[in-house]
């Protein structure tokens, strides 16, 4: 029995989901889903340039979309915010209908937004679907992949997460996200409006804490301008020297004053020695490090669909990554 | 409700097991086993030196154990052969209680007796049982960790790891188990009469296989002596030059003629530059090194306590390590 997806998002890295999702034996991949009145009524295979899904239709929402074609999972990736995305979520949720969204704040709705994650929770528990949101970062790099290594621990006293991007290999979205082309004032009044910036970092904390039964009674988030030192051009914007290149954005999770969790994000044009690091201060200690790291868009792409079959397996409800099987290929 | 746990195999690691898992808020040290008559009859606390686990009873097998104690969960660490662990196995299966083990075997039983696995299975099934076998390596370094990675990958075509492990830092019996002190010679003919060596390896490479949903036509595993090229002592052992001071052992996995998996393991007395390193040749491709790798033995212990929880939430069965939620701190 292949699992029917259908795609909400219909953006470039919902595009190159579906694209992928297709490549798999246990997928089918039976429709598009996307708001935007130039995609709705045309065909998913000619969106994503990919004769696998010819002939699969895109419909405005997935209520249009169960009239016509029954659906078990929806790969969602649309939006960062937990509150933009509930509408979408209830819509699946109230049908039966699971999803595996890129939403960063889906990561740990409950850190924000605890009442409607608990209604959302209980939707879900009565009409057997399962949410889960998940990618690389949020969904792996910083939580996952240190909570997994925690395994193997007796104790831990603290974890510090670093992740070096160098954002000129990143799509332009991203390049504009973190402030590429701002003055750096301009870009640390938008972190501060939550307008700029990476998504999902108090999230990735969270789940963190949670994972390890932790009770944070303080967080803080700071997100700074990373100053370009030269004129700078990729193939999505230009930056003067001076101007922002991108952020150095960092976490810290207390409890009870005591400094436990730091998660350290530096995304900018031409960063140097790229890499994801986790020292986790325990018994034993551990030091990891991906060199090179873990390449953003084909990777987030990849947790989406590698995580599609992990849900469908779990209990109903709304599900963290922490508690759905070891993510691996599928 | 907490999880009532009997400590079965008392020696150094199945101590240090109870102890920490006196230390867990969700966990029940409630008896030993062991066949040993100098022990059974014992107290638990006294054998461990922990007055946590004062009054403990040490019983001689699960069946002498359920008539005085309930017991819904056993931390097995006592042999590594699969078919040495069946009778004390089953004597839990057919009870409804739940195993942890770190029999290397157990990892991936059906790799070596793909009956009595799936009669084993059955049993757990049948009085709603749950088993698995676990530790760092096998169980974590070799198999775990790198199926985690692939989650974030699109496709994987090859996985590489490697393990350096300093002997020395490690407990005695693990030091003759790895042939110190033997003629290299003899060490071989011990590896290959399956006497000496690393257990677990080829269950390793099985359980990153099933994981990928590789079919493996060729398994290959080698083991050769390290020669001591100076006099060595340890805590433990003497190894005169020109002895064995420790192992290279190595397995490789080939799908239908292609190299797809390899192992790596060096142990042996004063290896230089410790570490555990996993190569992921993919899309994206992946470069892990844990610098200084996972310490064995506090390791070893962590892995089977923090396991405990995973199991009693699975379905009934003989489990893998796979199919558990991410291992974590518990």
């Amino acid at each position: 029995m292949k699992i029917k997806i259908a795609q909400m998002g219909l953006g470039p890295i919902g595009l190159a989901t579906a694209r992928l999702a297709a490549t798999r034996s246990w997928a089918e991949v039976v429709a598009g889903i996307d708001l935007d009145p130039a995609k709705a009524g045309g065909d998913l295979g000619v969106l994503a340039g990919d004769p696998a899904l010819a002939g699969r239709p895109v419909f405005r929402t997935l209520e249009e979309c169960w009239k016509r074609r029954r659906v078990d999972l929806v790969l969602h990736t649309a939006v960062s915010r937990f509150v933009d995305a509930l509408p979408a979520l209830e819509q699946c949720a109230v049908r039966g209908v699971s999803v595996v969204s890129s939403c960063e704040e889906l990561l740990f709705p409950a850190w924000r937004e605890p009442r409607r994650a608990a209604s959302l929770d209980r939707l879900c528990r009565c009409h057997g679907a399962r949410i889960v949101g998940t990618g690389v970062n949020p969904g792996f790099v910083m939580e996952v992949l240190p909570l997994c290594l925690t395994g193997v621990c007796r104790a831990v006293r603290a974890i510090h997460v670093q992740r070096v991007v160098d954002a000129s290999t990143r799509r332009g979205p991203l390049q504009l996200k973190i402030g590429s082309g701002l003055a750096p004032a301009e870009f640390e009044r938008r972190f501060r409006a939550g307008e700029s910036g990476h998504a999902g970092l108090q999230e990735s904390l969270a789940l963190l804490a949670h994972g390890l039964g932790w009770e944070l009674t303080r967080v803080q988030e700071t997100g700074r301008a990373v100053v370009a030192d030269r004129d700078l051009q990729t193939a999505h914007v230009r930056v003067r020297r001076g101007q922002t290149c991108g952020l150095h954005q960092r976490a810290e999770g207390r409890c009870k004053g005591k400094l436990r969790l730091t998660l350290d994000l530096k995304m900018y044009l031409g960063a140097p020695d790229p890499h994801d690091a986790c020292q986790i201060e325990g018994d034993p200690p551990l030091d990891l490090r991906l060199e090179g790291g873990v390449a953003g868009d084909p990777a987030t792409v990849a947790a989406l669909v590698n995580a599609a079959p992990r849900p469908m397996a779990a209990a109903p409800g709304l599900r963290l990554m922490s508690e759905l099987a070891v993510p691996c290929l599928a």
